[in-house]
């Protein structure tokens, strides 16, 4: 009961259990761990190395050290479980559902991982984990877990009663029954709160609901957290393309799915190309980076050849060169706005999208309404602090960057879009490379042409 | 059957519907709407008007139509209930859970709404709306439905069977059936399969899991997500200070806030300062867009002054003016990856975060190495195309750029944090007009020393 609250691993816990570990004194550890849950020894274990961390998961009882693996940062696990003999890791994977084990065994060398398989006493288990690892990792299939409770469309409520009792341990949370009929095919799903409220004689057949929502194994992720969101399911069946029941994707690796998603998201949007984070060591950190601080690098050289061609403009009016920060940033600024905008209604995209035109038409106004009170502010500054040309040329300047940053930001995500690319990639450096240079070619093209005019 | 994947609603669809709505022809628009699920109902309404979706809405049975307000987009909704009587408005209410309902009724007029109130004929579901009320919208209290089963810990398990089926009707998803004393304090709970697999003369008090993760009331909505991720729990009881229970957050929900969230922190990124979407009108959009704006380009004429400081030396050498593209691109990228890295770090923080003195190297570590990469490549280019004295001045300015472009990248949001702002506010247009500014500072400063040395 002193547990109603999630119970806080602080940091002097930690001291606490260091020193345990440091003195090989196992009645501590055992007693210091034993109130805790296994997601937090799992965070827990990232603080000690690999020996430790096999040392402390032999002290605790098999389903709770399976469990904190299960739960592990992958990088930090498949470290600790190449320190493993196959026999033990298959011990452990035992107590690990379907999904959960194939997703451990696939970051594991093949060798290793046909030799764990290999050591998988139950049978069954051993063949669903081979056929999840068939499938790739980011579509329903690579998502789903074999472990689900189904009944057979003649069976009555006693007869799935009996199948539940005799899953219960194998399936964690159970939600809902799937109906299939004698060739496995889905038919529909009846919920533990029909099966409790019904009588124990009531036929499925009478019960079950055939409104069921269901994705083929070949969907991807993406596609599956959208139905699972949209429709608010907390586990949906997954099944082949003849309607085979053949696994089940849950809630909470959908939950994974989005989340990922949207730290992908703002990684391209920061021009980090990689999958990584603040932990990660400074090499991959730097690798990760420095592709698109290159691109942007180059495009600041390409700047500056073009600014150069302009070179008898800048000596004539070394002013000139005072607003290049004014147009760029501006220029990035729309840029991006507008290219995060589009990203946004890529992702929740209805089917019933406004015509192309009527967007195209308001992204043109909102670019003028924007440019125009950008524009009168900037040449009302720059005419009282230096002269009356240079307001115009710096205003008529900037105007036109904002309009055809507007215009640009909105259409490379829709470009990339239709290539396949993620769209959230061109709401980064990408972007920010192409406007400078564009927003540089304007603002000293119209320069040119107003002050010799 | 032929409901095994979800419904697509297509274009052809709609057009049809439309047709059947403008010729009122009932028959036709209750046929073609009867297979279809109550979400894409909602997505289809969004298509309408406001008296066309209340006439559509009329034709649906009572509780069908509930649960298509139920999904709608708030703003549209708002706008069709504004057109309703408070007394139909209370017929849809009856029928959708506490949460929602509260929601809803957050978004009417507060005369409107006590009305709406006042017609529930439910004086339980009405109570429960009023006490909702009173929390904030983004703390556990605003986010829990009322709707949930409870046993009491002297019952047995067929005094919880007669409760589940009284509350069948009320509470959609039970997932669990929450463990209370006679205070109604939280003890634990017993999960639907622990209840069918049980004996039904079995006490609850013998049964009940006392180990239960609940949140308070007062804890916000951000909190809940994270502990209801970490946990993989699709519901969480709701308790007072008191430990008494008052409600039940579902994991429908918790997807929600997380999709809210990125969607925040994307548009924060990109110097979107309102909840807007592409579909909003020109004005909201204008106005969500520009404050950024602004600030931006203050920061250019701030920009622009800095410039003139340094007017002899652009008229001196007029090359100088080539490379400001250059150094703003390659400062406002480092930045901006270096503050995405942190926001991800204090997204997923550790309380055993590594000590702030081994980050800040790690972060001085990454940044001398992109500095030497860029600078580098930069010192040959402009080696090769300018000279040797230029080479020798925008490589020294560029790699002080990088320097402190990561150090500021990383500390502001650190101080964002710390302060009590969303940090991905400081990977926007805040982070990038800053480092602008340093990095012309850098620039012109080093430029400046090493021309006259």
């Amino acid at each position: 009961m002193e547990k109603v609250a999630p119970f806080e691993v602080t940091q002097e816990f930690l001291d606490k259990l260091r020193e345990a570990v440091k003195a090989k004194d196992e009645a501590i550890i055992r007693k210091s761990l034993e109130p805790i849950r296994h997601e937090d020894i799992s965070l827990l274990l990232e603080e000690f190395d690999s020996d430790e961390s096999k040392y402390i998961l032999e002290l605790l009882e098999k389903e709770m050290a399976s469990d904190v693996i299960e739960d592990m940062d992958e990088d930090i696990r498949t470290k600790i479980l190449r320190s493993l003999d196959p026999h033990e890791i298959a011990e452990y994977i035992e107590d690990i559902e379907t999904d959960d084990a194939a997703d451990i065994l696939n970051d594991l060398p093949v060798k290793i991982r046909e030799e764990v398989i290999a050591n998988i006493k139950d049978e069954e288990k051993a063949n669903y984990i081979i056929e999840l690892l068939r499938y790739d990792e980011d579509c329903a299939g690579g998502l789903m877990a074999k472990e689900l409770v189904k009944a057979n469309v003649n069976w009555n409520v006693v007869d799935c009663i009996q199948e539940i009792r005799r899953q219960a341990e194998k399936v964690e949370k159970i939600y809902a029954v799937y109906v299939v009929d004698d060739d496995e095919k889905l038919l529909g799903r009846v919920s533990l709160k029909q099966i409790i409220i019904a009588k124990t004689s009531a036929k499925i057949a009478d019960i079950y609901n055939p409104d069921i929502i269901s994705v083929y194994t070949y969907q991807s992720k993406e596609e599956v957290a959208d139905i699972m969101q949209k429709y608010d399911l907390e586990a949906v069946p997954v099944i082949t393309v003849r309607g085979k029941l053949v696994g089940r994707i849950t809630i909470d690796d959908i939950v994974d799915v989005i989340t990922e998603r949207a730290e992908q998201e703002r990684n391209l949007m920061a021009g980090i190309s990689e999958d990584v984070e603040e932990d990660d060591s400074v090499w991959v950190l730097t690798r990760a980076r420095l592709p698109w601080l290159i691109i942007g690098m180059l495009g600041g050289l390409v700047g500056a050849r073009f600014i150069g061609l302009f070179e008898a403009d800048l000596e004539k009016i070394a002013a000139l060169a005072f607003f290049i920060p004014l147009i760029m940033a501006s220029g990035g600024n729309v840029g991006i706005q507008s290219s995060a905008l589009v990203v946004q209604s890529l992702a929740s995209s209805s089917i019933f999208a406004a015509s192309p035109w009527k967007k195209f038409l308001k992204t043109v106004l909102v670019a003028l309404l924007n440019g125009i009170v950008l524009s009168l502010l900037v040449y009302v500054f720059v005419f009282l602090s230096y002269d009356i040309k240079l307001a115009f040329v710096v205003s008529t300047a900037l105007f036109s960057v904002v309009l055809f940053a507007s215009l640009i930001g909105t259409a490379i995500p829709l470009v990339f879009h239709k290539l396949g690319f993620n769209p959230a990639l061109a709401s980064g450096p990408f972007i920010t490379t192409t406007i400078d240079l564009l927003g540089l070619t304007l603002y000293f093209v119209v320069a040119h042409f107003l002050y010799n005019l």
